[in-house]
C-alpha cells in the first residue's frame, strides 16, 4: 500500500501565483501529469515559457498583479470559474526590485524596500487568504485534506544576510504568514506549508535541456532543479493529515549551511 | 574592575522612537540618569506622560510619523541639532492597528495588514536606516561601540500564532532587517539587537505607582515591568564589542512558551 | 517525468535499527513493497511483530543491542553479508528508559540519564558511523545518492519539555549529531536528515487494522500514522541531491505547537 | 532607580563548577567584587591560577570530578557548610576530550564521544539538579529570584558542525537540559540561562596584562572577553524575574554568523 491509494477523489484543482520558466513550471507541469487542472498567473501571462505550458499540458494562463486586492480577488474568482475550487495553492513571488539584491542597508531608497514588502509577503498575504476562503468549503480528500497552500521562499527567511534587509524582511514575513497561517488553518483540514529554498535555481531552459536531472551528469547540480522541488510540493500535496510537515528546506548537497 | 569602566567618554545621546508609558518612558528615564542626552519621538509628543518626562528627566520631544521617510530623516537631523550624533537609538513601535489583533486570515482587510507592516517593519527600517547613516560617523566608546540599535520586538517575532498573520508578519519582518543590519554593521562598531518581549508589558502608572518592582510585591510580576526591560537594554548598549548579544528574549518567570 | 525515473539502478538495501509495531513495521514493509531488501535490528528480534514482517514482507531480522559498539560493528557486518551494503539506514531508538518520562529534574536517578543518552543519542552515533562508513564506498544513485541516513527524532528535538530533562538532552543530542553529520557527509553524496515526530504515534495493530488511514475514518488521525511517515521517508531517500531536505517536522493537524 | 536597587539582602553566594584562567576566573573576581561569597571548582583546584584567585579575591577552592554522581553531591554539601546555599551557580565545563576537534564522524573512537558526552552534558545534568534541589529552598531575593543557574555553552548547541559531531551532540544536550530545567524552574523563582558563546575566548594571562579591554587597543577583540563574558552572568543573575532571558548568544563583533 503506498501514497498512490490517496490520490484524489475529487478533482484537484491547482493555481500557481507568479509564473515563469523555474519553479512554477515544473510545478505546472508535474501537477497535470498527475491528473490536476492546472492554472498559472504571472504580471504578463503572455510569456513564451507560459504559452508553451499551455500548448503542451493544457495548463490555463491568468494575467494577475498579485499586489492588488482586487485583482486576486479576481484571479480566484476565475479559477473557480475555469477550473473549480482549488485544491493547491502555490505563491512562487520572490519579489526583489532591481538593484535591492546586495545593496547596504544606508544605501536602499525606502519605496524600494516597501516594494519589496509589498511584492512578495502582501501578496503572500492575498494569495493565501484567498485560497483559505475557498478551500474552508471543500470536500476532504481521502488524506483528511481540504486543500494545500505553499509559499516558496529563500533562504533569507532563515537568516538575515548582510546587504540584503528588504530582502530579508520579505522572507521573514512570508515565513510568519505561513506559520501563523499553519497554526489557524491546519485544525480546519488545510495544510499550510512554507518551502525555503536554500539554493540558486537551476534554470530549466526552453528547449528542454535540463543539465542536472540524470545519472553522471553532475554538472550544475549545485543549484536545486525545479524538477526536483516540483516532486516536494507534490509529496507535501499527498502527505496524509495525520503527518503534515510545515517547513520544508530544500538545499543542493554541496551547499555551505 | 567593573562595567562602569566602560561608562562613555563620549557624550552618549539616546533617542527613542515610539513612545508611551511603557517601554519608552522606562527607557528614557533610566538612560537619563546614566548621563545620557535623551530624545523621545512619537506621533502626538504631547501626551502628558512624555510632557512629564521632559519635566523630571529632561527628555526632548519630538513629533514624527515614523512610517514616512522624510519625517524620520527630519527627525534626525533635529535630534543632531539638539542632542548631538545618537550613540543608542530605540526603535519601540509595535504597529497593530486597532481591530487586527485575534482576527482571523479570512476576516482582515488587506489595508490593515499592509498598515501593520508599515508602522511596524517599515518604520524600522527608515530608524534603522539613518542611525546606521550617523553612527558610522561616531567615535568608538571605550568599549569599541560606535553605536547601539535596539529593536523592541515580541513573541510573534518567534512564532506566528493563529488569528495573528498581520502582526506575525511585522514582527517577522523586524527579525529579519534586525539580522540583516547586525550582520552588516557589526564589524563596523554598531551593535545591533533585537528584543522579542515575551509578554505583556505591566503599564507604569502616571501616579508613579508601581506593582511588581520591589520585593515582596510579586502582584502582576507574570507581566514584564518596563524598568527592567530597559535595564537589560542599557546593558546591552554597555556590552563590549568582543561580547555582543544580538537577540535577547526577555519573558517573566510564569510565561508559558 | 516523475520521480520514479529515479528509481535505484543498484539495488536498495535499508537496514531499520530500533523495531517495533510502529515506524519500523512501517518502514519494513513499504520499502520492501518498493523493491529494497530490507533488515531490521532489535534487542529482541523474536518479537511476533517481526517475524510476521519476515513472513509477509521478506524482512531480514538481527538481534542488536545498539549502544554496544562492538554490536553494532557486527550487525553491519552480517548486513552486507545477507543484503549487501546498505543504501538507506533508519536510526529508530526512543531511549527512554522506564520511569524517566513526566519526572522532574530532582528526581531522576543519574544512572537513568545516562541510560537515556546512551540509548538514543549514543546508539545513534554508532549506526550513524557505520553508515558513513560504508556509503562512502557505494556508487550513486540516479539522483546521485550514495546513501541516506534518517534519524527518526521526536518533539524533544525541538524543545525541551519540563519534566523531561534527560529525554530533551537525548533528543537534542540527536538532532546535533544529524546536523554535524550532515554538513560533514552530504558533500560526499550521503543524505542526512533529522525527522522529528511531534506526536503520539497512532499504533498499527498486528491484526492489521488501522485506525486512521482511510477516508472518513477520522477516529484516531490525532496522532501520527506510522504508515504516513514511512512515505515520507521513502521520499527523502528519493529526493535528487540538488535539492535534499534535512530536517523535517511531522505533527498531526490537530496538532498545538 | 537603577539596577542596584535589587542587590541582595540575603547573602548571594556563587559556585562555579569547571575553573581555569577564562571565564570561571573572570566570574570569580567579579562576583566576589561585588559582594558574594564565591567557590571554584575544578579536577585539580591546585592550579597557580585558582590559588591566585584565593590570595586576591578570597575564593574557596573545590576538587571536583564533575562527571560523578556522587563527588557532584559532596561538592555541593561542602559549599553549604562553607559559604551557604548557592544562590548563583554557573556550569562552565567544556568537556571536549583531547583529539576530539576536527574528527570525521568515521575517526573518532566510541569511547572518545561517550566521555565527550559525559563530561559536559551529564555534568551538566549532575550540577543543574544539586543547584535546584538547594535553590528551591532559598528565600527570594528583591528582584523575586531563589537562585540563578547558568551554563556557559558553545556555538555548537546552535549549529552542528562538520567534523564535530561529539561536541555538537553534547553542547546541543546541554542546550536540552536548560531549557527543560528553565520551563520547569522558573516558575519556581529559579532562573535558569543558556549562554553559548559563538568565539574563541581571549585568554586573560595569569600576569594580569588584558590585551582587548581598554579603549584604543583593538588587538585580539576578535575574540570574547571572558571579563565581559562575567559581566552578562552577573546581568543574568540580576534580572528582576518579571522579565528574564532564558538564552543569550555572546559574540564578537568581527564575527561570522
Amino acid at each position: 500500500m503506498d501514497q498512490h491509494d490517496t490520490l484524489p477523489s475529487v478533482q484537484d484543482v491547482a493555481i500557481i501565483v507568479g509564473g515563469g520558466p523555474g519553479i512554477s513550471s515544473s510545478c505546472a507541469r508535474l501537477f497535470a501529469e498527475n491528473g490536476m487542472r492546472v492554472g498559472i498567473a504571472a504580471r504578463n501571462p503572455d510569456k513564451s515559457v507560459l504559452q508553451n505550458l499551455e500548448k503542451t499540458h493544457g495548463v490555463r494562463r491568468y494575467a494577475c498583479d498579485a499586489t492588488e486586492p482586487a485583482a486576486v480577488e479576481l484571479l480566484f474568482q476565475n479559477v473557480v470559474r475555469d477550473l473549480g475550487a482549488p485544491t493547491l495553492v502555490v505563491h512562487n513571488i520572490d519579489g526583489r526590485v532591481p538593484g535591492i539584491f546586495r545593496m547596504g542597508i544606508t544605501e536602499a531608497d525606502p519605496s524600494m524596500v516597501l516594494d519589496t514588502l509589498r511584492n512578495s509577503a502582501f501578496s503572500a498575504y492575498l494569495v493565501g487568504q484567498h485560497a483559505a476562503r475557498l478551500m474552508r468549503e471543500n470536500k476532504p480528500s481521502p488524506g483528511g485534506t481540504k486543500g494545500t497552500i505553499i509559499f516558496t521562499n529563500a533562504s533569507a527567511a532563515l537568516k538575515g544576510f548582510p546587504m540584503s534587509a528588504a530582502f530579508a524582511m520579505a522572507c521573514h514575513a512570508k515565513s510568519g504568514l505561513a506559520q501563523s497561517m499553519a497554526r489557524e488553518l491546519m485544525p480546519e483540514g488545510i495544510h499550510v506549508a512554507n518551502v525555503p529554498i536554500d539554493a540558486a535555481i537551476g534554470w530549466t531552459q526552453e528547449d528542454g535541456t535540463r543539465a542536472h536531472r540524470l545519472a553522471g551528469t553532475t554538472v550544475d547540480d549545485n543549484m536545486a532543479d525545479p524538477d526536483c522541488i516540483a516532486e516536494t510540493y507534490l509529496h507535501l500535496h499527498r502527505q496524509h493529515r495525520s503527518t503534515w510537515a510545515f517547513e520544508v528546506v530544500l538545499r543542493p548537497w554541496v551547499e555551505k549551511w
